[in-house]
């Protein structure tokens, strides 16, 4: 059996659930001993103890002149210790070269064979993988689990089965008979799927396998090589995703580097030589809108990127406004804010938000809402593992620098117990009040766990404002309450306008920081939080180019 | 009945043959009195006489300033005297942003029903068109009666299709239900996809229709309003197009101003207003390389172009070398080799070409290709009808240049005699030989009736001069001739990796310069000849951005 037939089955129900986007997850979210086994936890951890302070030498790529890494763990702030091969950009570059042509030609069954199969591979490490995840991103163990394992490879899965449908869009052959009155032109026609040559994913610090993984299978699936370059600061998570599509490429006598991975130092980045070299065509990138906007400026390139927006919620009507105020503390405090996704900006009427038992004022729900996250965060089987920790000491000096606004301060910045971790970098929620005219306070992302309840005259200028802040800044999700039919619609039109998806009054254990493979399109490509979207068609079919050949058919 | 219901078979039948790509037309390309009717062609040309030395006032686009318009018959080298109204890019703007909003909401169906609705209408003026076409182009009668209009309404239908089965190609609604152990997450989703805005479509004076329709067709029917900037010396064919969507627009109570014609002179150019308006998120272009590298560097847009490239033939080894002589003879001459489909570098082994009877030599060939240019060119039923006339005069005066390089002429360039148009301007191909070391000389598109031999020292070097051209300078076509089936693999898998598509051992009546909708798609977009591609999917899908809403749905 061959790996494609193997995975097969699993590859035609991704692309099922592409269509229906219902809910589908090929890997399982859910880390518990009865899922996973019940030494799995205890493998991983002692895994990823057994790599720390020592080279990372699975990767298998010969040559390095030196050994690098600066990893730090959040929760400790100590170095990691582990080193990676440093290969400059040319022999990357070189390598990558040299690898696209047997991938390139091998075809989509036998590259998808193998994609799927890392994945397996890669099932069998996602424990490690967490604690690999937890201890450069600082995120909390749930979610390090959950989105650098399972839904990182969906991700991946997604990219595959969209690349496996588009690159069978059109017929390999055809043939094409024109009447011509007395006789008739007939032309053999073939059309090749060409992938574009080498593609670079660059990566972040914060998610940095599920940022990543559609790129690196998207780009594999059509036929590409791929260097992955990951932030210097969070390379562990996806060098174990390389080592296993490496390994698997080199079981079945391929070049392993059609995928490698560029490991580079704060201090010494490669970044920019890769992405302007003239052999690389395809980059992916995900991080802060200038470096983006470089990359997508660069002529001759296909570029794909997810940057930073402006996240609204806007608060009209609610039916429950302790549990709208419960789901939106738990979004604020998950991850300490460090998700594209999470919200930043609250519109609140001046008059209140309305409800069947009355009206909620600014202040009521203000304080609601300020409660409910100062009781997320106290709550020690809750807190700590909800907010993790925080990656960037930047994000701190920008916690301070907002409490200095001239802005009521509701909820300062403030530290707490994480038991198990007694250095870890920690920061809870600052919530402040901004009136809506001045903008110039609310108007551009403020990474991290920030949240500013702006005072709008009403819904319509709530509205207004989310609006512009998301086709001007860019926007990445959008919540919304409302019990009235008709602001719903003018919501949903106006942010589809600016290309944002809106979660509608989420309440319980859904919340608009989440984005689900096979049915959430990821940034929709359309403003400027990012030019790209997981996973549309297009997200992989501007990887390859349809060629198409044609020759006289010779009467039989 | 609906427009949508009266024109539904049509729809469906193209979207079967844009996945087919057998053969399919909608239009028929044959104008005989049989297929249009007896009093067609001449109604036709009167229509057009009508046209002449007036306003065009059809267009119903109120309020113009002035009344422009500067086009010139390359046939009689007289100004038509056709003028158009003269609105400035930010009145066209602002009533495109108004009419942009009836237009998305009325939803697919609607649209696919007027634009189909308009194309009929259209059907109903090729003649006319065709007429326009001549005196705007300097093609032959033929050539414009099918570009301009059967060939031109195809691009359009297999655009609408296109678009009619991207904006369906995700469910509209569906209920997603995540598992959660103990309890269920169920919520409703909604899919939009959301047309990106005002789209301009600029248009090249070779080519007004073609190279036009499909951008114009594919941004409505995804929703967008459009502009439509033609180029100054070509502007009443698409002129006829966009007065007829205006027309049926306003007879179905909708704003017509969702397609404008924005008409300007040489002198007075509004192209770049237009392009750069913060508000015009969709671009489409044909002309030349610097100003579509221009258009495809403005940040924030969606910018699809066809430039310019440097098309080759590689002839290894023929059947029949008369007939292949008499096929790119024929290649050469057509339209003067003002399409970008003509070929203009020919790769010849200095060893000569292989042939069942032995081998024909450099010379023999040249001599050869020669004589079947002369011979067409002279012969009064058909040199007159497959040259046509110069569009541009700067195409003469680059003639001219081209006799003075360092190189063997083979052929001068000449007049000859057109019977109908005396005042025509004329100028048959010029034929070089050049040394393939001499990059210099036939290493950028020299637009026009211009033939370049190269002497290679064999045809792996023929091959690896034709890719390079192709990577470094952009490619639209290539002819291929060789009986060697393990050459013939070399040259598919090299042109494939130059996004080259390849005609091989084309004879008879069928030319490397042709590309049919449905089947050929024109311009693969993964070499610097053109970022886009008629029609594949990206072609129309990146008119629109899918957005997601989603909201919890409350049980029944």
């Amino acid at each position: 059996m061959s790996l494609f037939e193997k995975h097969e089955a699993t590859i035609n129900d991704a692309i099922a659930a592409l269509h229906a986007r219902t809910f589908y997850a090929a890997f399982p979210e859910n880390p518990s001993p009865a899922v996973y086994g019940e030494s799995a936890d205890s493998d991983g951890k002692e895994k990823f103890q057994a790599l720390l302070g020592k080279r990372f030498d699975e990767l298998n790529q010969a040559g390095a002149e030196h050994w690098i890494g600066r990893e730090e763990s959040p929760y400790t702030q100590d170095a990691l210790g582990v080193s990676y091969p440093s290969l400059s950009a040319e022999i990357l570059i070189a390598r990558s070269g040299k690898a696209f042509h047997g991938w390139r030609k091998i075809g989509l069954k036998a590259r998808a064979g193998i994609l799927m199969e890392s994945l397996e591979r890669i099932k069998g490490r996602f424990f490690e993988i967490a604690y690999a995840t937890m201890h450069t991103t600082g995120q909390g163990y749930m979610m390090a689990f959950q989105a650098s394992g399972p839904h990182a490879a969906d991700r991946a899965l997604e990219a595959i089965a969209a690349g496996y449908e588009e690159l069978q869009r059109f017929p390999a052959k055809a043939v094409w008979e024109k009447p011509m009155g007395k006789y008739t032109i007939k032309l053999g026609k073939q059309w090749l799927p060409v992938p574009k040559g080498i593609s670079v994913v660059i990566g972040c610090s914060t998610f940095p396998t599920w940022n990543s993984t559609a790129a690196i299978y998207g780009s594999l699936i059509t036929g590409n090589s791929v260097i992955v370059k990951p932030h210097p600061g969070a390379i562990l998570p996806i060098a174990v995703y390389v080592s296993e599509i490496r390994k698997v490429l080199s079981e079945n006598q391929l070049d392993p580097d059609a995928c490698q991975l560029a490991a580079d130092t704060a201090e010494n980045m490669i970044t920019k030589e890769l992405a302007e070299h003239p052999v690389v065509k395809l980059i992916d990138f995900t991080g802060n809108a200038a470096f983006g906007n470089y990359l997508e400026s660069i002529p001759g390139k296909t570029v794909f990127t997810e940057k930073t927006g402006v996240n609204s919620v806007i608060l009209d009507s609610v039916e429950d406004a302790d549990k709208v105020a419960a789901n939106l503390a738990f979004s604020i405090n998950l991850y300490s804010g460090q998700m594209c996704t999470a919200p930043q900006n609250f519109y609140i009427p001046e008059a209140g938000i309305k409800t069947p038992s009355g009206i909620i004022t600014f202040d009521e729900f203000a304080q609601k809402l300020v409660d409910n996250i100062n009781s997320l965060v106290d709550n020690p089987k809750a807190g700590p593992y909800v907010l993790g920790a925080i990656q960037n000491k930047k994000t701190c000096d920008r916690i301070v620098d907002v409490e200095k606004l001239q802005a009521k301060v509701w909820l300062k910045s403030r530290v707490f117990d994480n038991p198990m971790f007694k250095n870890a970098r920690l920061a809870t929620p600052v919530v402040l009040e901004i009136d809506a005219s001045k903008e110039e306070l609310f108007g551009a992302e403020l990474f991290g766990p920030i949240a500013l309840l702006i005072k709008t005259k009403n819904t319509a200028e709530s509205l207004a404002l989310a609006q512009a802040l998301a086709i001007s800044r860019g926007a990445i999700s959008c919540g919304a309450y409302t019990t009235d039919h008709s602001v719903r619609e003018q919501i949903a039109d106006a942010m589809a306008l600016a290309c944002t998806p809106v979660s509608f009054n989420l309440t319980g254990s859904i919340y608009m920081n989440q984005n689900a493979a096979f049915s959430d399109f990821h940034v929709t490509g359309g403003n400027p939080a990012g030019n790209a979207s997981f996973t549309n068609p297009e997200f992989v079919s501007r990887r390859f180019t349809w060629v198409g050949h044609r020759e006289p058919l010779k009467e039989a």
